[in-house]
């Protein structure tokens, strides 16, 4: 099957001038595109494929860029952008200084909203209607947003605060069984039972069919039968949920059904004031058929790359933790819509009562951890790094506060790659730190990331453990044989006496082979040290060294307020002066690439370290000079 | 009257030999002495006098600290500390060294979860429920939660999790028309439909006789009577939105009914499951019968102090946007549940159009005004400094990294006083310098703050200007003779030659007091620098500064990531050698107590400065002795 449809599209307008067939064939064709171009690139495939007759109706139905349509999370807006003007960029899709895979504002004016974590879309699609109020326009603004993010707390805030101002605004619900876990959040059994009931729209002729049968039954039995009708409206229009947030609701409509979307969207755009459309979609739609194009299928997924030899530490951190509950009942652990991605599968597998899939909300997971540790649990929240941000004021109030014993995992922490901006772990370091009683550490590796799981285990208060995406080496040891780590001292892993590389979390092998270098071509004798503690720092240790040698201080996190700048307050407050050199992510936000390219723009290599080393060695000896 | 009851009573356990008539004199006795007390140390009343009955009734039902009462906010927990055996701690309530206002873990073992900001009690009251259940004891978890706290979205992201998991868990739902603005928010309407409709219980019997009553017609009117009486439940439980969420509603009950109050909590008890019992209250209640006693009431409000001859920061921040407001369309005002404590009541009363309160929703706020900065307005949220902490990923995700003119008002930035740990505005510098694209302001007074505001909207990107509770002396001039400041540059408000005091916002006149107690006992030379931009910093002052003489940093923020850190990062990234003292808040929470108190317990006085300065000086000669 040929692309032609697609190929001469460059705008949205063009589909108003398509009829309903040959829309349903351009649908077909976005699949064959999406598995052929997906497989290439790698990126998310199942949340397009769902939504392929959804945007092609929005498009048909709306005029985008006038209409604004703003996607939740947006891994699903790859069909929007095939549809305006984008195909050519599916070819660098994700990667360095190609096309983001999500709506980015700077991409295109059809991309209202720059998106990647869930649950805005209504807050952004109202600040956008009440500006269209304020401006006497009149365009539509349309929110697609997911069932698993309609379970973060602030799409059920803006939900709240458009149903009070009773504007026009469409949110559509995309609800698909996949994408959150099955019974995550009573909610979702809500919806399921919506979805399950085809006979709804049929009831409500018979009810009034039958309200018109009821013999005459005395006055008091008068104002019952008019709560009977109030109460029809109740079933014949399931959606109470959301009408008690002001909306009104519409559905459910099978998302696949492109004529029966080409309506309800024509209908919707009438009404007036806030509206919930409830569509039931499939992930992945239309694979199987993909699958007969089987020279497009089987190159997918492009990203498996043979048998592994090392574990991701994501799934080192589930297992050891999984371990540890094995002896300890005390732990439990907590992820936010995130199971599998925090490597928590075999830990729920094992200790299933102690397992809380809370669904997409951040602010709930932190402070129902609170709640477990007072009662003398070990909670521990596994959650990545730029969701996290969601839930800073529960860190503080809830957890910091009280002191309370809540282990963070915080995973993808540093670059995470191809997600882009949104997705980067650079902050958490920076306001963590500002926290009292929280400790910080970062492992070099799989094997001390193990070792400082148990350490934040004795801990009495709250502690966190950063580490990275991607894979480790790691020891097939016994839990019991993990030794915990000591806590608030780094450790010395290369003796020298030169220059001294601070190094944190992976950045130490770079500097054990940046030390090398500075050795056998620059006659530098580079001292390295495995931070290990943001937060006690080895302050000792920052400034015995500072007393004889220059620093440089190597960090894979954003540098203002980050650990080198610890180590500066560390070095300040002990009236000692030094020379410091800080590598580090600078203040700019990172976009999307490969993390080898992202790391290379920013001077975290081998090379980066030897220049910084140099540089602040020549710096110690012009000052010496001066003085 | 006297209070006798009061008096005997020590611990909630002797609560269950008071007969009701007894319980209903109690109340009496404790709204006289919270009248009395209160208006003597100043501190929350409306919300106390709301939960009398209720409380009592808890503790007579429940057994505490055995049964777990969280309360939300935690400002309405006056009665449980008095029902606690803390009656003598009335007389030092929020002062320095005294009695929290809010429940504190560490001063009773009925305070099961120390609190201070809103939506928080429904996850820690799950996770004490999910401990109990792990640990298989049968304890009851109560939360106390009021109707403007619901709308918080951390809330409803707990009864999501709460209704899934099914277990034993009262939410008691504190509704008081008072307690949010009127009409903010669709549930807000959505419940006064429920409180107004007292005839719910009655029509259950109604129907079900009805349904009796009706004929036989047909097979398929045979299905619709199923669903017919389905539609009843819906009717005459009338909490369906509670129920969407798999709670069991009870309620409406009148709050201060203690005979239905202490019936209705013994039936809750006996339920399993979630449910959440919907009270009905009203803040201040009693409030007209303690006038009766009138020495004690004209004693309050205390803090009163005669007419003002200065202005709020608060104030002279709504008042300027408002002004602003009048010549530039664009300007939209939002709070969050705040209008009046952020000083935005002007602004609403003028542009009513352009003034949106979201509830108690930071997270929709933030979202919802970078939605509209898409669409060419200017907003401006003014939000406290650690309310600004429940919206940190919505700061970096939607405003910041879209670089979106978002102005926030960081209203309380710096130490609260009275409301001590969770209101101390320590945090914000720390956790928004980090983020790039963010201008950071703090005015040394009033006149400046109106100065920066200005600036502020000439910013193409977003910017922060935080300023502290308080009051400021204030020129009444016009908005347009107001003139901005230089984005980036910092202000020499008085030469010196022997060391530089950088301070930020209101502590530029302590610096000023300190350079003159400097010069004239210490025969040294002070240069004083109003900072004025922690972001983007004046790094060219810093560094020329720096060169020749050593530096005083001075912020009333936290030292950790701080401006004071942001001057090191600056000195040492230009390669300069300085020394430089930090003065800010430690790395500790810091508790209740007066400004002033407080400010001298963490070194931010003049005198503090003072000697900052002097050891700063002589380190600075002794390194070079050294040297």
């Amino acid at each position: 099957m040929s692309i032609t449809l697609l190929e001469h599209l460059k705008e949205p307008q063009q589909l108003k001038t398509l009829d309903t067939a040959q829309l349903i064939r351009l649908a077909e064709e976005i699949r064959m595109f999406l598995v052929d171009s997906v497989s290439k690139t790698g990126g998310h495939f199942g949340a397009n494929l769902g939504v392929v007759e959804l945007t092609l109706a929005l498009h048909r139905v709306f005029n985008s860029p006038t209409d604004k349509i703003v996607w939740d999370v947006g891994h699903q807006a790859y069909v929007h952008k095939l549809l305006t003007g984008r195909r050519e960029g599916f070819a660098s899709l994700r990667q360095f200084g190609g096309m983001a895979g999500f709506p980015r504002r700077n991409e295109s004016v059809h991309d209202q909203f720059g998106v990647g974590h869930a649950s805005t879309s209504i807050s952004a699609a109202l600040g956008m209607a009440v500006a269209r109020d304020i401006e006497k326009k009149d365009n539509h603004v349309v929110a697609v947003i997911g069932d698993g993010a309609l379970t973060g707390g602030m799409a059920m805030e803006a939900l709240n605060h458009a149903g009070d101002l009773g504007t026009n605004l469409l949110v559509i619900l995309n609800d698909n069984e996949m994408s959150i876990s099955a019974n995550v959040g009573a909610l979702s059994s809500y919806l399921t039972k919506l979805r399950s009931d085809p006979t709804y729209a049929r009831t409500k002729a018979d009810v009034e069919q039958l309200l018109r049968k009821l013999p005459a039954i005395g006055n008091r039995l008068t104002n019952t039968l008019e709560r009977l009708k109030d109460g029809m409206r109740t079933m014949v229009v399931p959606g109470q949920f959301f009408e008690a947030f002001g909306f009104r609701y519409l559905g459910p409509v099978d998302g696949h059904d492109l004529r029966a979307l080409l309506k309800t969207l024509e209908d919707a755009k009438q009404l007036t004031g806030p509206v919930l459309l409830h569509l039931i979609t499939q992930k992945g739609k239309g694979y199987a058929s993909a699958e007969n194009a089987p020279d497009k299928f089987h190159a997918w997924p492009s990203q498996s790359k043979g048998e592994k030899k090392t574990k991701s530490y994501s799934q080192i951190f589930g297992e050891t933790i999984r371990d540890l509950a094995r002896t300890d009942n005390r732990i439990v652990a907590v992820s936010a819509a995130m199971l599998p991605g925090t490597g928590l599968t075999a830990f729920q597998a094992e200790h299933p009562n102690r397992c809380f899939d809370v669904g997409i909300a951040e602010q709930h997971a932190t402070t129902f951890c609170a709640g477990l540790a007072t009662q003398g649990m070990r909670p521990v929240f596994a959650v990545y790094s730029t969701f996290l941000q969601r839930a800073y004021d529960q860190v503080i109030h809830d957890v910091s506060i009280q002191n309370l014993p809540v282990m963070f995992g915080i995973d993808r922490a540093g670059l995470v790659g191809a997600d882009g901006e949104t997705h980067q772990g650079a902050f958490d370091i920076s306001f963590l730190r500002t926290v009292p009683n929280m400790t910080i550490m970062m492992p070099r590796n799989g094997d001390e990331l193990k070792r400082m799981v148990k350490t934040a285990l004795t801990i009495d208060g709250p502690s966190a453990v950063r580490y990275p995406r991607g894979d480790s080496l790691v020891e097939d040891n016994l839990i019991e044989d993990v030794q915990p780590v000591p806590i608030g001292r780094a450790e010395v892993v290369r003796e020298g006496s030169h220059v001294a590389l601070f190094a944190l979390g992976p950045m130490v092998d770079l500097a054990l082979k940046a030390a090398d270098i500075l050795f056998n071509e620059h006659a530098l004798d580079a001292k390295v040290i495995n931070v290990r503690f943001v937060k006690p720092l080895d302050k000792n240790l920052v400034i015995d060294t500072a007393q004889v040698m220059p620093l440089v201080t190597i960090e894979e996190a954003a540098l203002m307020g980050g650990m080198g700048s610890a180590i500066l307050e560390c070095l300040v407050d002990a009236s000692v002066a030094a020379d410091v050199k800080r590598l580090g992510l600078p203040d700019r936000f990172i976009p999307h690439g490969s993390p080898a390219d992202l790391l290379k723009t920013v001077g975290l290599t081998v090379e980066g370290i030897v220049q910084a080393a140099l540089s602040v060695d020549h710096r110690t000896n012009a000052r010496r000079q001066v003085n």
